[in-house]
């Protein structure tokens, strides 16, 4: 999928809701455990009643690593639904991924290729050479991790280095790599009072702003700051979204809080 | 493994040689292309033909998430193997991981219990939260990415903070975090004059050191100045040893290969 076509859903749905598939079988609803594969399971009913009112889903690839190969055939099937029968959505593999050339190129072909999700996360810290691999795939993304929504965000991410914090290096050198067009960043929705710091560094590039929710980030500081001429931001939810309920009705229940947080984007979007 | 019996198998086998499992299909001999599982068959070769010349085996799990669900398989068995036949081989996931305090628990889950590895590679820029539920296992390493041998360390790992490079930041404030006994850290070999102030801050920290082969890292000038009194140090070849040759004798290959360097270290190790 484009930018451009990632916009225009954006309009079509008002709606720059992501729902984060971080699926915890301790979690899910105690009925879907006799299901061949629990996981896809709960994906599926979670995708069906709430694909209207988001424009990306993102599975954390931690979540079924730790289910081992039966947790990557969910996630292989999770994101062949999707491409199958909701073309409008976007896909972000959040795999936090980054190595030397040669391994980045293999994490790019696994999520970017095979897997084949629009994105895919990465981690900045072994820079260009190691981003690289991942922009070269046309019409992908790949989305950098620059001031994320965690406590540890302040370990290393703001320290100063002449004067700029390292979170503002990654921004500020990441837009000479090659295919610099194909990125995005993380920011964490935690640190609302960045955004307007890295708007000055990235006026236009989309951020994927995780921590509204469960976290404890607020949706309208984040846009305040953080709204660019083409929206300009993906919200992520997870938590608070798909295990509203851990009932029969759970879908349903995912469904009543994607669109409270749809609604509000809707206002939003409306008042620009 | 703990790090004394680590030390004690690098005396025993005169060795403190870690052999890179990063196996490409493209690479290997062709006629193990029949195999059933050809990757694992070319692993089983290789680790039987140099088990008594290294102490650890390190795969790239970028290597096998390339291959989908069929590459984890053969990862799973590829350290069962190991576990099960030489359990005098410490087993390193190279897979950089590391998220939000919650996702790192899984990751840890996968890669130390449930695949039961020795240890694991994350990467710290998410800070010190992202780090310690890894550290959280018991007799099990947590080998964090200090500065890296490829281009890019140069990009954020050597920027300036306050006077101390990011690097040295990683090094310096990981060694408070909870359970900090279990770091290890990665330095690459490309960058020998650096292990001087390396060892400055952590003198007896076990250090995984790439780059040295196909990068062009240099044994005696890792050694000089990064061996501490524990020796400390793994020194990781992959690609040399590995793909020595690609005719049916490619074990015996890598394990002359695998000798050379081990003879190397075993005459450090002797003039110490």
């Amino acid at each position: 999928m484009t930018t451009q076509e990632l916009v225009e859903q954006i309009h079509l749905k008002k709606s720059f809701l992501c729902i984060g598939l971080d699926v915890d079988l301790t979690k899910i609803p105690t009925h879907l455990l006799q299901a061949e594969d629990p996981i896809f399971a709960f994906n599926k009913a979670i995708i069906d009643a709430t694909h209207h009112l988001c424009v990306a889903y993102k599975p954390n690839t931690a979540f079924y690593e730790a289910y081992g190969i039966s947790g990557w055939k969910s996630l292989e099937k999770t994101v062949q639904y999707i491409n199958e029968n909701y073309s409008d959505i976007f896909t972000i593999a959040d795999a936090k991924r980054g190595d030397i050339g040669n391994t980045s190129s293999m994490y790019a072909k696994a999520f970017l290729e095979d897997l084949a999700f629009d994105s895919v996360t990465v981690a900045p810290y072994m820079g260009k050479d190691s981003v690289e691999p991942f922009l070269a795939f046309k019409d992908k993304h790949t989305i950098l991790l620059a001031l994320t929504s965690n406590e540890g965000a302040f370990d290393f991410q703001t320290k100063k280095t002449d004067n700029k914090e390292v979170y503002k290096e990654v921004l500020e050198v990441s837009k000479s790599w090659k295919n610099s067009e194909n990125l995005m960043y993380v920011v964490g929705a935690t640190k609302a009072e960045y955004f307007k710091e890295i708007r000055k560094i990235v006026p236009n590039s989309f951020l994927l702003v995780p921590g509204v929710g469960a976290q404890g980030g607020n949706l309208q500081d984040v846009c305040k700051y953080g709204l660019s001429e083409n929206i300009g931001l993906l919200i992520n939810s997870s938590r608070g979204i798909i295990y509203a309920s851990n009932d029969e009705n759970f879908a349903e229940s995912a469904a009543k809080k994607a669109e409270e947080l749809q609604l509000q984007m809707e206002s939003i979007l409306s008042a620009l």
